[in-house]
């Protein structure tokens, strides 16, 4: 059944003009990261790519499209996790990175440590030769209208937040049984100036180990966070659940317990994959066999051959 | 059997003369703690005055005493939990503040966030009245001389911090069966410039919940990441494990999986609490019933009254 790779680009509530473009976008995010698998590549190389590709694309809150803080800046997050050894590599508040994946990437690879914050992860991207981009060319025109419509008095960011949450993440199983999962976004509308959320954060906003699967969690940061979404789903597998029996209850305890609403994308080491949300919509894709799975609302489950040319594609 | 209160000073290795120093202090923290149970307080108020006063005590890796980062600067993390609602408040790398679990605190009961990072933290610092304390009163010579000898060319510091690993933390449960713990830090020695360890991530540095317990975690940072150590042992705790039981597994687990070694404090809603460590030595105290517990090598329960005025005490 390996490889397999299944990606999300936020839950939340997508406007039904930008449905189209966060399926394709996904679609896309998909193909790329199953043609590494496809040759032979890791699960990490297929994951950073994947989540290289979303946050590539303005119609994710993760690198270009993310969000802006509330002085309007763009603070962002990211983790990998290898499930071979449990390493991981994260970054948090980092400014000017194009791809915060690929930084966290080099965290887990370059240092001796898990996790590195604003300006320190400017430093060690700086000393990695990692080129810094203007502010400017990560912040769309539709970020900034979201940003200066949440700083009206009466506005409600957590609110609007759940029209697009739009954090992005993958999981990957390979075809020698690794495991890996990669997680970047913009984090939370407007929030303010160096707040960290779930993303960077193992175990939260993202797990990964080769004896049990791997989870990639989006919707609402600091439930996320309350709960360690992400571990809790894989305790439930190690319980004996399925992937999707496992991120249900994890999704329903979230819910019942601290309000929160989101989703997940869920592999194990079979190569069993799952999608599941309990937000209006998850905009998700998986691949595997040469088919490839995607899906918004819940229930859905379009199938279509790998190969099939993007119409839709940015 | 309520209230009950356990803090730690810090797995590892305690050279011979500070250990006297770094028992006496964590009865002090103990004591404090325990004040406020006694009295009617909460578990949140007795855990943050407990990691204040080791804060405040320079023999401690957190507050006054961190170690310093490579470039020569203190940068602390700290969390807080509230088991009751699974709240939650982090500061992460944060400078020239000199009682870090106290601006957590703030995080979880002033903003709508569970973390703030390094410059963003301090900005919230200033906007709740918190003085910024100048760096050098945060930096003794203990630190500076370590510092120094880490930055020569064969020096190994992973290796030295086991010489004194020094985080601080506290665990309680109140007379209303209300669990909260506490963790602060000044994380790794000679650290690279905005490295996140463990402390303020969590699930990792801390986890409280009133229908299982509450761990507050120390030890290689890194590894306590790796395997989410404090969520692991509230795991096997929801399983039936005893809090003493699920830390030995916690722990064994984390040295098995990742070569980590480390200690935590752990308590469970009845009241049942326990010290446990596979370091060599771990500085705890825990006071329960009006008596005070503490120990520093393996094996090792002492007993006394909690009356006992502190003879060694600074």
């Amino acid at each position: 059944m390996l490889p397999v790779l299944a990606v999300h680009g936020g839950a939340g509530h997508v406007p039904k003009e930008r449905a189209e473009i966060s399926c394709a976008g996904v679609r896309d995010a998909a193909r790329a990261g199953y043609a590494i698998l496809r040759a032979g590549g890791s699960a990490m190389d297929a994951v950073v790519e994947a989540v290289t590709v979303l946050e590539n694309n303005p119609a994710y809150n993760a690198g270009r499209g993310s969000v802006l803080t509330r002085h309007g800046h763009v603070e962002m997050d990211a983790i990998v996790m290898d499930g071979r050894t449990l390493a991981s590599g994260a970054v948090s508040a980092v400014k000017g990175i194009a791809n915060p994946v690929q930084l966290a990437r080099l965290v887990m690879e370059k240092t001796s440590h898990l996790c590195l914050t604003a300006e320190g992860a400017s430093e060690f991207a700086r000393a990695m030769g990692i080129q810094e981009v203007p502010e400017e060319s990560l912040i769309t025109d539709y970020a900034r209208m979201r940003w200066r419509k949440n700083l009206q008095p009466d506005a409600n960011p957590v609110e609007c937040q759940m029209g697009k949450m739009g954090t992005v993440g993958a999981v990957a199983v390979d075809s020698e049984g690794n495991i890996a999962c990669a997680t970047s976004t913009g984090g939370m509308l407007n929030k303010m100036e160096g707040r960290v959320g779930d993303t960077p954060c193992i175990g939260c906003g993202g797990y990964a180990d080769n004896k049990v699967g791997a989870v990639s969690p989006t919707g609402h940061g600091e439930a996320i966070m309350k709960v360690t979404l992400a571990r809790l789903i894989l305790f439930y597998m190690e319980q004996g659940k399925s992937a999707q029996e496992a991120a249900d209850m994890g999704l329903a305890y979230m819910k019942e317990r601290v309000e929160g609403l989101g989703g997940v994308v869920v592999v194990d080491p079979q190569g069993v994959w799952a999608a599941r949300f309990n937000s209006l919509q998850m905009a998700w894709a998986a691949a595997q066999n040469d088919q490839l799975h995607y899906g918004l609302y819940a229930g859905e489950d379009f199938s279509q051959p790998i190969e099939q040319p993007e119409q839709n594609s940015q």
